[in-house]
């Protein structure tokens, strides 16, 4: 299947890092994990371990159409952990001396696709914060190149007083940067699931609580000491990251695009984009695509807290919906970091048309004290910034 | 691009119908369909509409990697006709006599990507409504057979008074039949787009209202009798048409997953899930994979709502972050009705079950007043409904 | 409890037509039309009947204590008409002969607040599909007026090729016009809800069908001809036309401050909004306050749509959520409409600019064919306008 | 105005921390506040500021009548604080030596109602984290009762494996705890506004950093070293957090619910509802209201994410659409706990109904494993909790 639009919206690679392939080989490193850490609590003999791990591993580098074979086999039971499972155990039994048994021993499906589910979006996280990071470097140059550019401020899109560009482009580097550093602060606390049947890990006690802690050390997540097979609120937390960091970028989206305007003229994307039918325009194309990418976020942030009410012990529906809501969450907000680094690579700064739009405004030009103000501001927070 | 997920949630159809290579051959058919336009008013040489058209046809039958290498060119101008309508040119210059100047003639990108939008969405309406029906089909047989089979009602999911099952069924096609209609009287009406770069068919004046008039005739849309570019009321009636649909699928899907219930034990898919975990289970995995779905789409909804604000001739992003929801939306609501279908095929009742807990229910047995009145809604739904 | 904030956003009216005294008025209409239809099927004492419309009109005299006093008891049970029903009956058996089982014979808690929802729905619609109807009107003139004026068409928010304010603002007129004729054609069509505690109208059987229509009768509403209480699609119909009138409102708000901007000057509202700290600012508060309330219906229709999956026979919290979403969506879409009809009364269009900005794009001047186009585009819209 | 819905959905003390009233307190405090800092750092005369003190507290008392007047004058400007501004201003110039300009020196109008958005946040906080606390509290007192209740665990609605029920009701408390926490974080880190009309604090330059610093101190916010105007991610993170409680509050209702069926019967209510219609039913009302108020907020969330792409130096509409979004969420989320706490209050646990339908299911008898393992999972959440 290829998109005709994910290019556009900036999310070939975060959907690289959540389609089929990725998962599956988060799901298969979460099984091997759970054996190393069940063979280091003695429940597991380590000669099997090493069979599993090395048949996931062999899993993993399965051809698309074994992945779609596997998406297929998922739908009688709902989740694709059922047939994955059966296809390592299938693969264990293959090996001398391989005991099938060993494979997902006293886990359930969801402590096998939660898990991987944070391994997925470690890496997804990895990739729009560094995408975000160099937009908020961007954003950072300008505003210390800028500091001083007097511009006119403009408030409810109505001319107001003097400001710089600087003072601008540091609320823009602020954003970003207050959004890169939560999802990073996120990616740290992501922690695994391990439950078992009922999430009580009862198939393996007393070894639960010390299995998971292993299982936590294996895949580098945290140990949240208990199971959250529903209790969801992790994804909460997960998804106004994603979704703050879809409104920093909407933001200076929104600017790239407004200043853009023929009559304002006060930036100018470096390579802006063509018309089908007019060949003088010069659309912020990439800023319009990164607005377009963050406008996708709120709906599925807002998808992902009405997942929140899952019933008892493993919801019926609720869990499932997180899946194509994550996905979809992760490639939006993060296409539209992406796009928004083109946007602001190479993004052509009027002065000159600032200084006119000032002096044309109703306070005129800007005083020594708006020059100072708006650079000190500037200054500070590049302090800040340097210092972080 | 392989999904894990899209099987499950049953999408497979509608992905293939609104996926890079559908969205290819409606574009297109958009632009065949405007030079055979253009032609029939005489604005265009017959001849040089035929080259187009045969280049249409022949790019539509591109292979993936050309098809990916067109969503690679979209990304500089923010949408995929700017490339395929050069893709075209060069393919009509290349023929003896070939004018490129006659592809795309008096259309703006939005003309043709709308018009486009249009024809897959008719496309996905078309499979969908076959669903929804074979849904509303088995529900209404359900009823029919079960008019008179009491059961107890539950009102705030407590044991309330006696009911049928037919009666509750009867509720399901009835949500499931008006859904349906309404997405086919939708897809009716949906319109042809055709403003030019302003919006105005300046370019072509003064035949325009003559050429979308014929391009509406060519393509079996709607002539709108105006320009939509940033009129975008239409999107939100669409919107609503896969959110009501989603709506009628889910609380089939919840009726199906509460009724299932061990202790309710009032009906049982016919082919039941299992589990990675444990062997007894018979999980309504089709419903509860049609009810996840559904789940997706409210927020689906609201972005393309939040889309409508589009800004003078046409949006600033508000236009472009429609395709992405739209198809969302087209996949999740018709993947919903998808999965329902499997639900509901081969739906095992049990009879017994049923009077079972209405004779334990506070209000004993059915009266012959309340089969009657249960017998009667049936009846009169089912009448209703074979005269429809 | 004074709102700080509904007087900005022009909900006062609308708040008037959904608040608890609205709401009382609505209820206690359902149940004395439910009086007057059971005795017209004479199942009800004319007499009894009559002391019921009484006490019904007396009870929705209360003052604001007394209905603070209801909603206080409606806590308990969850919804306001098992107080409301009890102090009906108090009421009734007050009156000499009065017999208070006549008070809601036969009827469930949501065959009345479903009516009443119907009733109040009804009022707000007409509040705001006439304020609507001012807004397309106050449109539509400013097309006629400025059908051959010229102005540059901005596409991506960037300069485009010529157009007509005329043309802008027939595309206004016909955005509201469409939303406003779908919610008086979804007003035409909302229907009363009669279905007894478990939805068979068994209680009353066999005159329930015949108490149905005479209740729809009586309240000017449709016959649904069966029960809706879990079968909730008239719902996503009602919202996506609340939320079609919300896009309606903004887009033209949103150009109305697009244009008002210094640079460009095309446009400026007849009142326009001070600032607490720049006496020069001429803010379009109307058209950014008619902007905001629109921005808060996406989200509500998405609240309502995911109300949906109602299960069995009465809706455990799905059906509950539907009051506050519904009457907060009729208040922003509606205050949108209120608020759009402040910015476009006395809206100054500033030909000269519109001149000026044009004179200074890629394209210059409007040719003859430009304007010719454009004014033929608005006279047909005024046309069809005026035929219907 | 009187709300007939607000009661039921545990809304009104969120409501009276969130009116006219609470907000007109809040923004006077600000006003006031902002005086003293100015004060505090010389630009202010002392006595001019207990002037401007003593007028805002007196304004603060003003009736409703007088609260709904400047309602009224808000919407000329589009924001509540020019016109409170303007009667500060006649209030203080009416005292001996009052000097007008004292009041509002160097803000903008946003300065002082984001400050006030915050304080009134905070206080709305104290009340929900008290109710989410309470609930807590009252799972974790049914976690350690019933650690070792048998019960059966019901995944995807169907029961699975042996658990007690205080293994689930540990998992709520986690949920109350986790949210609450996070709402108490939040609140800790509500920062001030103070940026001036461009957002500079050029007006006070070089004072600005100071006065901020100190209104910072005086209002008992932090202080967050620049200005936030239209760098909205702070609000993201407080939307996310009402909507974790949301999420938290509406998975418990949920079991509540579901627990609560005639055939389960493992838990009723205290105080459970009655029907218009049906004298022997127990509904879990008060848990269907909480699950209802909680309904409303991930859609509340997607609106103030929505409302994110604020434009350069301050929001033509995406910063008013914040104030009635953010008092809904307030409402909905903090309602829901109130209501939830009805519902765990005297809530009735029946041990044995979990023992026959243990009995009843495919697994049969807990063994002691299956107890140990949840006794253990609930013994380490409670011990970690009373250490918190």
């Amino acid at each position: 299947m290829v998109s005709l639009f994910d290019p556009i919206f900036g999310a070939s690679a975060l959907t690289a890092a959540t389609d089929g392939r990725a998962w599956v080989s988060a799901l298969t490193r979460v099984e091997a994990a759970l054996a190393r850490a069940e063979a280091s609590v003695g429940l597991l003999d380590a000669a099997q371990a090493d069979l599993l791990v090395e048949a996931a591993g062999s899993y993993a580098a399965s051809d698309d159409e074994e992945i779609a074979s596997l998406a297929e086999s998922a739908v009688a039971g709902g989740n694709p952990v059922i047939p994955l499972v059966e296809r390592l155990r299938t693969l264990v039994a293959a090996q001398p001396g391989g005991d099938p048994s060993s494979v997902h021993l006293g886990a359930t499906s969801q402590d096998v696709l939660d898990s991987a589910a944070m391994l997925v979006t470690r890496e997804a996280i990895t990739l729009a914060a560094a995408a975000t990071s160099d937009c908020a470097g961007l954003a950072a140059d300008l505003a210390g190149e800028h500091r001083a550019t007097p511009m006119v401020a403009r408030t409810l899109m109505q001319q107001a007083v003097p400001t710089t560009f600087g003072a601008l482009a540091a609320g823009w580097a602020q954003g970003l940067d207050r959004a890169g550093a939560q999802l990073r602060r996120l990616s740290g606390g992501l922690s695994v699931q391990f439950g078992g049947a009922g999430g009580t890990l009862a198939a393996v006690h007393p070894h639960g609580p010390a299995i998971r802690a292993a299982l936590a050390e294996e895949l580098g997540l945290a140990d949240p000491g208990s199971t959250w097979h529903t209790e969801r609120t992790r994804l909460a937390e997960l998804a106004a990251g994603w979704g703050a960091l879809s409104m920093a970028v909407g933001k200076v989206a929104t600017d790239v695009i407004v200043l853009s305007q023929n009559e304002i003229g006060e930036v100018r994307e470096g390579r802006p984009g063509g018309s089908s039918a007019m060949a003088h325009k010069r659309n912020p194309a990439a800023a319009i695509a990164a607005r377009a990418a963050a406008a996708q976020c709120p709906g599925l942030v807002a998808t992902l807290l009405a997942c929140g009410g899952q019933e008892l012990q493993r919801g019926a529906g609720g869990w499932h919906a997180e899946w194509p809501a994550l996905v979809g969450l992760i490639r939006s907000a993060g296409g539209a970091a992406y796009r928004l680094r083109d946007s602001l690579t190479g993004l052509d700064v009027d002065a000159a048309a600032m200084a006119r739009n000032l002096a044309g405004s109703a306070t005129g030009a800007a005083t020594p004290a708006d020059l100072d103000a708006a650079s000190d501001l500037v200054d500070r927070y590049l302090n800040e910034r340097s210092e972080a």
